[in-house]
């Protein structure tokens, strides 16, 4: 049994695995180096937050070191980088950004949840004062500074995936034009382009300068910035990029540990890595993905908690299995919500294992069509031809969206069949549903 | 293959398998005979349209006997009354009620959708005028026609259950002093008591007199009505009886077709009766319950309209299956939304099929805590201590509680335990839900 613990990284992931070590094993050593001031915050909410909708960035911080520490006896140890692993010696070389000290630290067994950072795709000038990034706390604060100080009138993102779709949001809440530069034909590139065409119309009518098809050149700084683009320039006041993410995982393949072909950590139903007291969890990481049935990265909050629980619990000695994910996720896209679980149809069909696949899409109203209220929810999904079974889902509508994706989401992990999610037995009551919810009408579609 | 197909009823179930008969037989001959004016009907949304919430009660006709006949090519009699059926020589006796008229009509396939009807509790009185039973529309136009001719100032509700409450909204709505009289020590009787707590309170909120564990002992009428109770008189302007619902299944048990314990009509997955060539589907009919596998009487639209639509599919000669019923179900109590499925903790003790049964409670928010509008969503779990799985599921809340339930809903369906539950990969933004769904905490609540 371990009796010595090393969590690098105090984000979700990392401070599930500490909670879940201390409560299962009280009085064993237990250190978390994080090397970032903030532990457990909510990123997901800093959109929200730089436009009021949330009105005190403290109200993000899950956690503090303070409170992990008197409250639940974790020793977190801020602005202190795991700089190596040693596998051979069970050791990992730590520096005190604070001090400069540089430590080493034994253990046991091992969390390596060093999540995942902002990609900096090489743009010229990417690097100028007033262009960002925005993945952590502290680039929440940058930007809110950034838009305190400054006369901020027009804002470009580059990039329209989930953040750029919350940040344009933000901005027009902020009553700030902004221009959204997308390099793809679509928004949120996770989504089959189709069912995106009313959202699209949407972000559109909302004020948002939407430019797709569009390659950001540079990005150069004169009196202003001038975003260069393969279509034209774009004069502006301030740039977010958010063009995904990359897992840092720089760390674990230094130190010998496998990675996927993601380039993120392999890890098996324990979360274990290729080493074997060596474990980890959350945006760093691979996980199975319950529809390929092979490892795949998509680092979303939900599995850095439960994924950091499990690996706790693997740690502490309770033999826990993560079963995988779905790449569940929801945004919100002005009025509009957009949700997806498993496979997308281009997915499906890139992923090369269904001779064919069917789709439905269907338009139903999200109550009955006689109550008050009811808003038209447009469902699509993706369907395994041969044996009928749902791959994935896709739904947008201005009310209950993410629900139906839940249960889609719960279907596709029983492995269900399109006839038998037709034959679900679903709550039905005037002012929540039809009495044919959505979902059986795009079921029973996909089904014919 | 049958040729001739005759339906009793014309309400979801009925016209649901006349529909499909017609689409898979298009020259088939079939009829159709309903007792009544109406077919096609949303009783759930009668409230509403007393209430003023649905403006016009043609809005709740799904279906006229013109659009049937003409669009759907369904030859449908109303105002016909089957009063017998001839198993022996395949044949029913009709009244043409308009007429008087009396024939027979031979079949080779014959649908048994007769619905329920009010229950009419052997109350002295309950035949005055000004108290009224809420099943169909014709209800719906006697209510709406008696608050148009006469001053309501106060009503009175006898039974506290689904329609009970909505009527108690209705008539707050309307500015009418209301009172619910309920026989048990809780409101919404399918439910345990516990979870409502709040819902109750909420009730009486909202300005309804709310009488518990209280028994109606007559109805008198004398200048105005009075409901004599086992707590003292109630005087009241008007009176509705709400005290559940009673199969329409005399005609079948005339007819020697076996009858389930409820009284209702016992029928197969492919919904057939005891009589080979004579189906059943709807508010007659008992389905099979998919947590205790054995037939249970639940009579909602949902599975009227599925069952409806398969029993027409095995009729036209394609064997399909029903699967069976959760009695899932949702009602809005002014803020509040209640909503089940599965078994409460009250019927899985009951049931005496398991062991042991454990139930989570949890309250969690509707949206990430920090996001603004989250609201208090309460869940309850029944779940097998042996197995660990998923029995029957409660959740009350003012926002996205129906949906939740759909999810749980799906879960048991598919037999997962809870501990699958706790891992499920659902949506998680902000706006739309915490990064643990209050789904994820009762079920890992109840894991332990």
């Amino acid at each position: 049994m371990p009796n010595k613990f090393v969590i690098i990284g105090g984000d979700a992931a990392g401070m599930s695995a500490a909670s879940k070590i201390r409560r299962m094993q009280p009085s064993a050593e237990m250190v978390v180096f994080e090397k970032g001031d903030h532990i457990s915050f909510a990123a997901c909410g800093i959109p929200y937050w730089i436009s009021g909708v949330i009105d005190d960035g403290r109200k993000l911080q899950v956690l503090t070191p303070e409170i992990a520490r008197n409250k639940r006896g974790i020793d977190v140890r801020t602005q202190h980088e795991v700089t190596h692993i040693d596998p051979g010696k069970n050791k990992v070389s730590v520096t005190d950004l604070a001090t400069g000290n540089i430590f080493e630290e034994s253990y046991d067994a091992l969390l390596i949840a060093t999540g995942a950072r902002a990609a900096r795709p090489p743009i010229p000038g990417i690097d100028n004062a007033g262009v960002f990034t925005l993945r952590s706390l502290a680039d929440g604060h940058l930007i809110n500074n950034y838009l305190a100080d400054n006369q901020i009138k027009h804002a470009t993102i580059i990039g329209g995936g989930y953040i750029g779709l919350e940040m344009a949001e933000t901005y027009r809440q902020l009553n700030i034009a902004v221009t959204v530069v997308e390099m793809l034909d679509q928004i949120a590139p996770t989504f089959d382009k189709d069912i995106l065409e009313k959202v699209t119309e949407h972000v559109v009518e909302n004020g948002v300068d939407l430019r797709l098809d569009t390659r950001v050149n540079a990005i150069e700084k004169t009196d202003k910035l001038v975003v260069k683009t393969s279509a034209g320039d774009i004069p502006t006041d301030m740039v977010i990029v958010s063009t995904g993410v990359r897992p840092n995982s720089e760390l674990a393949q230094a130190a010998g540990i496998t990675l996927g072909k993601s380039g993120a950590i392999t890890i098996d139903a324990n979360m274990q890595t290729s080493v074997p007291n060596i474990y980890s969890a959350g945006d760093c990481a691979e996980h199975k993905h319950l529809v390929l049935d092979e490892d795949i990265w998509i680092p979303l909050a939900p599995s850095a908690n439960k994924g950091g629980r499990v690996a706790g619990e693997n740690m502490a000695g309770q033999a826990t299995r993560f079963p995988g994910i779905l790449g569940t996720a929801a945004v919100k896209v002005f009025d509009y919500t957009i949700a997806q679980t498993g496979l997308t149809e281009k997915q499906a069909e890139q992923s090369g294992k269904y001779a064919e696949i069917t789709t439905a899409t269907i338009t139903g109203g999200s109550r009955a069509h006689y109550y008050p209220g009811s808003m038209p929810v447009t469902i699509k999904l993706v369907v395994e031809q041969s044996t009928k079974r749902l791959l994935g889902a896709q739904i947008i509508g201005k009310a209950d969206v993410a629900k139906r994706v839940d249960v889609l989401a719960t279907a596709i992990t029983a492995k269900m069949t399109v006839e038998d999610i037709g034959m679900l037995d679903l709550t039905y009551a005037p002012p929540v549903s039809p009495v044919y919810d959505p979902i059986h009408v795009a079921a029973n579609v996909a089904n014919k």
